[in-house]
């Protein structure tokens, strides 16, 4: 339904270059592609249908102010001539100079196509960037075309990096078309999105991040709370159409789970919600609900991401709730550390492996992600009702149910052996035609290891036998 | 209408990490998440909606077979006790020796994950990998994990590599839950992704690749017949379904589009199709159509990649279809190089850019995309029938217009001005604290361009006015 009733969303898809061959030092072309469907016309009762002709309508290319003659280069590389006029067909090659990379290239072609189609800022929900040009291990390209959105305010924009050499943009493609037809176009979900160097890998040769710790902290929370503060908006729009004007608070989600860099990170967050449900409620229900939080009921989200005295406070107001719907999700944490990528789907994984099917049956979970960057989102799952033996949920919860035996069935080693392993890995990090040492026996059956990196970089793996 | 009529194909989105901070160097957990709707039970005549109740049927959890004791580790680093297990919140920290990588890890999930619910190997159809562990700036994961498919004969798996910091799994869980909302489920592409090592780049220090020339165009070229033959195959069923039994040839698209290495080998790319049309004719069709191919009938596909007697007579009788259908798209590549991701999209703005918004109308263009390492799909535009004056289509073609004039406004630079340009690129790679030589009165108008990048490596950059 929202589909009709909120601005028109469109999607904005990206597809980047640079080229770097052996032969061929550096060349660059960008193209980007503004794309959005006339799903608008569709009326209200079909809503739930896909929008038809979902495709191009826009297209920017941008390439670099300078290019070199092909056939002055077969002369200079002292190559026959026509190997690079008639044997590659090209007469001329563009390339880049240093004033120039991957992210100014996107800069530059996102501004000037909605110059150009005069789209408004806060008018695009998707944007996706397909590249092979790698400057950040960890960074997305797409982080830092948010800037150019900045003065809009509007941070809500979904998709970010996808690779594999040159088929990146065809990636970016589809996913963007599938965004469109999907109910996903206008979905239950607050995304929020910014340009930050809280943490990222600049140094491609080195294991090891940048991390400003006070820094990333700061944004998972202000992203929490941005992307909170949307999510909420988008329910409680949904819940008006239906005739209920009532505000959305963690008492509507029965688990909150959290992407997790360490576990007191998300005790600190549920209680930072609980002070978004406390700031937005009307002074009674801040008085009535929300014991031992009445000093703080002047305060604005953005002025206390350093308030110890409303940390402590909300710490203690939360903990039989952080007990109750989040505890859980943090066994698999507590007992393996960060888990990075798959954090919040190992505190998933934990929640079900705490709960049986019957309790789960019909809850919602909700579920804070966070990439450092910085790329959010806080959206829900709903658990199916059908909690019967045999039945789907039953399937899952069961299939997780082994995981704290298979914690406690892994080898302690000593912080001695622990950092002997980690020198190894730094030493290893980029030596070819060698096989890793090690016995094989101490991984898990059915595991799959690096047999060996031969000279030219290519990795072999074998399994374990299960 | 193909959703019912072909085996249910299944998404398989794999979230990953590898977790690498200055103060815990390596810890490892991955997570799968194999999902798949209720599709098949929707009725033949809704099927252009959203399937319900898409969602996660299944996870699964891996994680190293050893840990490091938190309250050890509190000793050991000689830090107050309580440090890492009531600051932090762990008690236990599992790690990854040298034995294990990203891509052994998701080896193991994806198997586990597959034997576990003995889902068929031939029966997925999307599997995307989210991570911020990159071993490869070109080749992506899922690469690797089509080795596990190889036995099944299954290469028709969409999606590749998605990342921004912890992010990565969310955004694939969103792409994949799109997917199944979409159309795409079982739309016309022809996809064919496998593990090759003809374009990569390990190196992660480095600008450069590494490439095996001759391997790469042989993967081309069996990755273009592989998505051929399995565009053609979906668009013949859905033609009989509709009562055509005819086959698929070149004749059916009026423009075809290569992703574009080097201007030749597109062309010979074309004239390969027309020897897969060629060689799926009837004999009558072959003698008739086909001039001057009647003595390579009896040859198999997987025969012919080094071919030339084969090769000239190809490129000799699709030389017209060249010049019609293809060659205006490869105005860009030949006037500015390999444009790697973006190359296809700048074939499809040169081919615009090269006829009238009135040519163009109601046509089908082909498309052939192409990533080393590799993934790889056939696909089709529909240009939509309406060409009228300010009309969409109008809009886009006109946009692409000055291509030429402003690919020949560029500045010619001497081969050693750009040797030193490039030279000047190696040399500033992994600087940092420095802001790029050169003048910005050199790029284009509205150019983005790096203006600092600091000892910090965070990247500052400016714009060119308009």
């Amino acid at each position: 339904m929202q589909r009709l009733l909120t601005p028109v969303k469109r999607i904005l898809q990206l597809t980047r270059v640079m080229q770097e061959t052996s032969l061929t030092p550096a060349r660059l072309l960008p193209v980007a592609h503004q794309r959005f469907s006339t799903a608008s016309a569709i009326p209200l009762a079909k809503t739930d249908t896909w929008p038809k002709d979902v495709g191009i309508l826009a297209l920017e290319v941008y390439f670099p102010a300078q290019y070199v003659d092909q056939t002055d280069l077969e002369k200079y590389n002292n190559v026959e001539a026509g190997k690079y006029t008639v044997g590659l067909g090209q007469t001329r090659m563009g390339f880049c100079s240093v004033q120039e990379d991957i992210n100014s290239l996107c800069l530059t072609v996102v501004q000037r196509l909605m110059e150009r189609i005069q789209l408004p800022w806060d008018s695009v929900g998707r944007l996706e960037v397909g590249t092979e040009t790698i400057i950040d291990k960890s960074k997305a390209v797409k982080t830092v075309l948010m800037e150019l959105f900045q003065d809009s305010g509007n941070t809500d924009i979904e998709g970010i990096d996808t690779t594999n050499a040159c088929y990146g943009g065809t990636a970016s493609l589809f996913n963007a078309a599938n965004w469109m037809e999907s109910s996903s176009w206008d979905g239950l979900r607050g995304t929020h999105m910014e340009n930050a160097y809280d943490f990222y890998k600049p140094n491609l040769a080195s294991e090891y991040p940048i991390v400003d710790g006070k820094l990333s902290i700061q944004c998972y929370l202000r992203a929490l709370d941005r992307c909170y503060t949307s999510y909420r908006k988008k329910i409680q729009n949904q819940w008006k159409q239906a005739g209920s004007d009532r505000p959305f608070t963690l008492d509507d989600l029965q688990y909150m789970i959290f992407h997790t860099p360490f576990c007191k990170m998300v005790q600190k967050s549920l209680a930072r919600l609980m002070f978004n449900d406390f700031l937005s409620a009307s002074s009674d229900t801040q008085i009535s609900l929300y014991k031992g939080l009445e000093a703080f009921g002047g305060l604005k989200l953005e002025d206390t991401y350093t308030n110890k005295d409303l940390d402590k406070a909300l710490l203690k107001a939360s903990q039989d709730m952080f007990d109750k719907k989040t505890k859980a999700s943090l066994y698999l944490s507590t007992h393996n550390g960060n888990m990075y990528t798959s954090s919040l789907y190992g505190c998933l994984a934990s929640l079900l492996s705490h709960h049986s099917a019957q309790e789960l049956a019909g809850s919602r979970i909700g579920a804070f992600s966070y990439g450092s960057g910085l790329a959010a989102s806080f959206f829900s799952f709903r658990v199916s009702q059908d909690a019967s033996p045999g039945s789907p949920l039953d399937k899952l919860v069961s299939s997780t149910s082994d995981l704290p035996k298979r914690l406690a069935s892994r080898k302690c080693v000593s912080p001695e052996e622990f950092t002997e392993i980690m020198n190894q890995r730094e030493q290893f990090y980029h030596k070819v035609n060698f096989s890793p040492p090690g016995d094989t026996n101490s991984l898990f059956p059915g595991t799959w290891y690096l047999e060996r990196v031969d000279e030219q970089h290519r990795r072999k793996y074998a399994r374990r036998p299960v």
